[in-house]
């Protein structure tokens, strides 16, 4: 098969995001697009490429002072009727235009034509981020092979509409129970019924006030939702078990600990068990190639919302901060799309930035 | 295979009930104890007998002014350790033994030991009554051959601990809906929570003063139960959608379109859907036969709260009661038993009516 991913697409990130999208790579689906960008990676003599499953990492290595790496994954979620690509005015239309392949683009477009950058640059392409963390081709490789990521800053190439989001919000989840005594629905007084008990636990959902919290100039809003409930025997008996299935999304201020102490606050009283939780990432803008990126931005960074890598790399000491061409409000949608001005934009401010 | 229904054990309730037990009749599975039973009716040069599937109707045709029906389904629930019977004390442990197989032994005992009952009688012994009506074997026969249910007065055997459990209250069930709208869940503020808007229908519910009704001297207790809730699409979104199932038990003073309009009320301003819905009995007391039948209890009459096949009956205007001798607070437990003396008592009450 002939790689897509010709010279001249590889010189320009427009036509690179395009191509990249169009090399369908639904999560545990990324041999193909792999291979074509491994191909084009090994044909270059200034990287050194590695290769693990389905995750590239090609670096340079010319003796520079500082190191950083550029990282983006090269799955999408399952397609939703937009594949492959389609382009209208100033958007092209895709799975994974937003979120991530217009920042891959970013990345593969400088491996291929900035041989010299002025810092050394690990350009990193993995897999399985969208899936479940046992996938991910960047927890895999920092279990593996840390050393492939050894950096004084990363850049994550995910969807931030071209504005710096630095750091990211922790998240947890919990589950807060409520229960009762089953009973026969026709003596319905003979049972005490869990699931009228937890309109005390979505009553304290709907009036919880969540914490804006501001740090290095980066504003983080947190959030305390329920994203799952389930109660119900049979359709005659009165429940004895309500589950809530809380998700905290708390400011990097705080730790795993502190979120979970806070959730258990406020349904003190409930019986709440904590799920799964995954530490935020303070902003860590002080490193010097963080301090000339932003410059090269020109504007300030705002606090990323969302769970993303970037807390892998701040877990392996690693400052990082989120920044992408796309939309992040339309990542996963039908519609999913990015602006093509903002790829042309952002390439220009990577290219200020290592050139 | 020797039939255990030998005439000495048709001739003792007690044994009866333990020999019934003892054939294992899981709905759906009841062709064996039709088998032995249909044995037993053919045997009996009083009775006529037909057949339809594993349902079966014997009847005298003695040229009495009025016809009486003794009914009992002959399936369990599923077993849950406790088959074959055993017998402890003053009482018989397994499952069926309540719900209804002591039952289906006054019936059976009686088709066989009282040729001559001073009402003529139709015995029916149906299938599958513990699940979905479109097997039950007395829906079955009263939409396929209604004239096999002919009667002034119908006694069904269900587990009423001796007393009689007159007419039976409604039942239905509705979903109350809650909507709002997806969002990431670390930008909550840009969804709107449908389950934390379920809080204030649980609140309603758990607020909610149900009536207790008097209908010929038998009281009625209503109920309104959440009896499942479920909502959630993903561990990190916003969920959009929330259903509460409530499962409304009405007294027979009410119409089902009575009930919907009743929960509609209860639910002002939310969605609300109607599921299914079944109309309740009135106590129909004031048939002769009934009348005998209560002076022979020789007991008042209570109302029976759990819908029952009754309303079967009451729906072919054949005013009809509950009478059994098990305890309907172990019918599907796995203690489920029922206790000697009310075999022997009901038994005797039952031949003290019909001699």
């Amino acid at each position: 098969m002939v790689n897509p991913l010709t010279p001249e697409v590889l010189a320009d990130p427009v036509a690179l995001t395009r191509a990249l999208v169009d090399i369908e790579s639904v999560s545990l689906d990324e041999k193909e697009i792999a291979d074509r960008v491994e191909e084009v990676l090994r044909s270059l003599p200034h990287l050194t490429t590695h290769r693990h499953g389905n995750t590239l990492m090609a670096r340079t290595d010319l003796g520079r002072a500082q190191r950083v790496v550029l990282a983006g994954h090269l799955d999408t979620v399952p397609l939703n009727d937009n594949f492959p690509s389609t382009a209208e005015g100033d958007r092209i239309y895709g799975c994974g235009t937003s979120d991530m392949k217009s920042g891959v683009a970013f990345a593969l477009n400088l491996a291929v034509t900035l041989p010299e950058p002025r810092y050394d640059v690990t350009y990193f392409f993995y897999e399985a981020e969208e899936i479940e963390s046992r996938y991910n081709g960047l927890n895999l490789v920092a279990q593996a092979y840390p050393h492939w990521l050894e950096a004084d800053f990363a850049v994550l190439l995910e969807p931030t509409y071209g504005v710096v989001e630095a750091g990211c919000q922790g998240t947890m989840r919990a589950t807060v129970r409520t229960r009762g005594r089953r009973a026969h629905s026709a003596r319905s007084w003979k049972g005490v019924n869990a699931i009228h008990a937890a309109g005390a636990v979505l009553d304290r959902l709907a009036a919880y006030e969540a914490r804006t919290v501001e740090i290095d100039g980066c504003t983080y809003r947190e959030g305390l939702n329920a994203v799952r409930i389930h109660g119900g025997v049979a359709g005659n008996v009165v429940p004895d078990l309500c589950e809530v299935e809380v998700n905290y999304r708390f400011a990097p201020d705080r730790t795993p600990d502190e979120a979970h102490a806070h959730v258990q606050e406020v349904f003190d009283g409930f019986e709440v068990t904590l799920t799964d939780s995954a530490a935020g990432a303070l902003p860590g803008l002080t490193a010097a190639p963080a301090v000339e990126f932003l410059a090269a931005v020109g504007a300030a960074p705002v606090g990323k919302l969302g769970w993303t890598d970037v807390a892998r790399f701040a877990a392996l000491g690693i400052p990082a901060l989120n920044f992408g061409p796309g939309d992040p409000n339309v990542a996963h949608a039908p519609d999913e799309h990015v602006e093509i001005g903002l790829i042309r934009e952002g390439a220009a401010t990577l290219r200020r930035w290592l050139a």
